[in-house]
């Protein structure tokens, strides 16, 4: 039995692995693999609906909001955004609250000006920076809801005038949320949403157009939008893979059914971070991510030890990023109980035997 | 039995469908699907070395030139390609021979200036312009190497001594050529090499970096040459149908073998043609292709009802782009003989009853 703790690509439903395995010697009973069917076709026309039909309703998204599947993963995202949202005059205002947050900012500087509004760099991105002011003037305030690497999560929605700018890629669809606040809302697919190649873009289509740069056509939100995502071959597979886990999200209940789940599985291993001195969170209690958990120990031998014991056990993708060291253990949407119980047994077992 | 003649995302080998089905459950005995494995492990770095080494060894490229795999598909290159090489006081000059060589102009003026050399807009792209000059002060000269809507392929390699430039989409690794020839070459994996969203990139690494244009990150092609491919998640499972197709083609014996066999496919279909005079190629012979072949009727009426003949008997794809009207056959290294053999029977039987 293995456990897929992995901060991303990771594990998705059974069902859809099921389901995107049987599609790819036969897709929806055509007698052609999904890998060969043209995109243009009224068959994945409808792969390509549906999925957009239910992103809209699981996030109960507004009739303004305009939802795509386009090429690459977030970090396409990071300079696409500032390229169609900000003139070169123009002012982005960023939060800093961790690594891909940072590389957003550094993709946006080419494109116009950027305010830090806050960091969390002081304490390696171990909190959410709370009390900074958004500049009225700003073309939209960005941050990422939640920070794969560090393990923090942002758990209210800014309170400005100013366009929202999201990246979600590592807790979209985990939780309950009023997704109709944001203008514009990324992310890649690879956590929550199905496999890596495609991003997940919901636009609010009243703040699109207002830069006088000139968009290639591919970068155009505008174009994708009229096109439906099919501006060119869209990552077929890559899309099916989204719309089998959309329809498992929506058949478990959505994402309030979801966000019950997540929340109990996040606190099981809270509890158990808390009542076992030997493990340490990284990150303040109130910036605490349900999707990633971080910790230490005091110890980098017994570290060491404890990794291999996971090993040994099928605990897989549990090491730490390099950046914070000791684990992460990322819970996302498919992840199991049953994994999470096994995982808080074994460290319970290891905290005894110190 | 389904001839699927589509013109991309088109057939692929039956083993390549096989093979990427079962490692959707369990990739390489590790008991975890190819679509939750962490793109930094070393199963998933060793998928994309061994891609990126199998396309320098089947195109028998030199020690300069760099391999990369990339997000989107060619249209993303129309723009990633000016942006990295041309300055906005260059030039750039492109051969327009077809829809989306039309569609790569449109995007380069985005970056600087583009100097149609020639052009075969006047008959419908159904001919390759020749005798044309290319400027020695361009930054490059770009052309399509094979044109997938109009069905004709350019057999030579232009003599210049301007860096080539060439979109292979709908050609790579079906013909040998000396690929060495070219400074840069694109193809959008959904035709000979793969699934749709991904990119096959082949740089002289010498031509990059004479821009003074800043570029995102995640365009700037030495910055994926510095990260093999892997500056952000790469579209995991469409670069492991690329490996799978890439090893299938070696083990048949390479680009010299499938050229024959494609040759061979080829022939057949355009015997047929010309020895029918129900059924008329749109294209001047000398510049067929030997990917899409392109033929009307004089009668519209009876088109439909060829067109309905082929989809009883299973053949589909047949139909021509808009643009041109009557059908397109694409024969691409997937292809086998067997479903061209029944093609041209039924054409022979068709043409018969009148």
């Amino acid at each position: 039995m293995i456990h897929n703790f992995n901060a991303g690509p990771s594990i998705l439903p059974r069902e859809v692995f099921e389901e995107a395995s049987r599609a790819i010697l036969n897709f929806n009973d055509t007698g052609l693999s999904i890998l060969e069917i043209g995109h243009r076709t009224p068959v994945f026309e409808g792969v390509m609906s549906e999925s957009i039909s239910l992103v809209k309703e699981l996030m109960q998204l507004d009739a303004d909001k305009e939802v795509m599947f386009l090429h690459g993963g977030a970090s396409t995202q990071f300079f696409q955004v500032p390229m169609n949202l900000l003139d070169e005059q123009g002012i982005a205002a960023y939060l800093d609250c961790g690594i891909w947050g940072t590389k957003a900012i550094k993709e946006a500087k080419h494109f116009g000006q950027v305010q830090v509004v806050a960091s969390s760099r002081d304490k390696n991105y171990s909190y959410i920076p709370k009390g900074y002011q958004i500049p009225e003037k700003a073309a939209y305030f960005h941050y990422t809801t939640n920070n794969t690497v560090e393990g923090t999560q942002m758990h209210a929605i800014p309170e400005t005038s100013v366009p929202l700018v999201a990246d979600m890629s590592s807790d979209i669809l985990s939780r309950t949320m009023d997704f109709n606040r944001f203008s514009l809302i990324y992310a890649g697919a690879q956590k929550n949403i199905g496999a890596a190649g495609v991003n997940l873009v919901i636009v609010d289509k009243n703040i699109l157009g207002k830069t006088s740069r000139k968009l290639p056509s591919m970068m155009d939100y505008r174009q994708h939008i009229d096109n439906a995502s099919m501006l060119n071959t869209p990552p077929v597979f890559a899309v099916y893979v989204c719309l089998l886990t959309l329809r498992w999200l929506k058949k478990i209940g959505g994402v309030a059914a979801i966000e019950k789940f997540n929340n109990e599985k996040s606190a099981l291993l809270y509890n158990t971070l808390d009542t076992l001195p030997i493990f340490k969170p990284t990150v303040a209690k109130e910036d605490r991510s349900q999707m990633n958990v971080v910790f230490v120990m005091d110890d980098p031998e017994r570290e060491k030890e404890f990794l291999q014991l996971c090993k040994q056990e099928g605990m897989i993708g549990v090491k730490g990023h390099r950046s914070v060291g000791g684990f992460r253990v990322s819970l996302y949407n498919a992840m199991p109980l049953s994994s999470v119980q096994e995982l808080t047994k074994l460290m319970s077992a290891f905290a005894q035997k110190y």
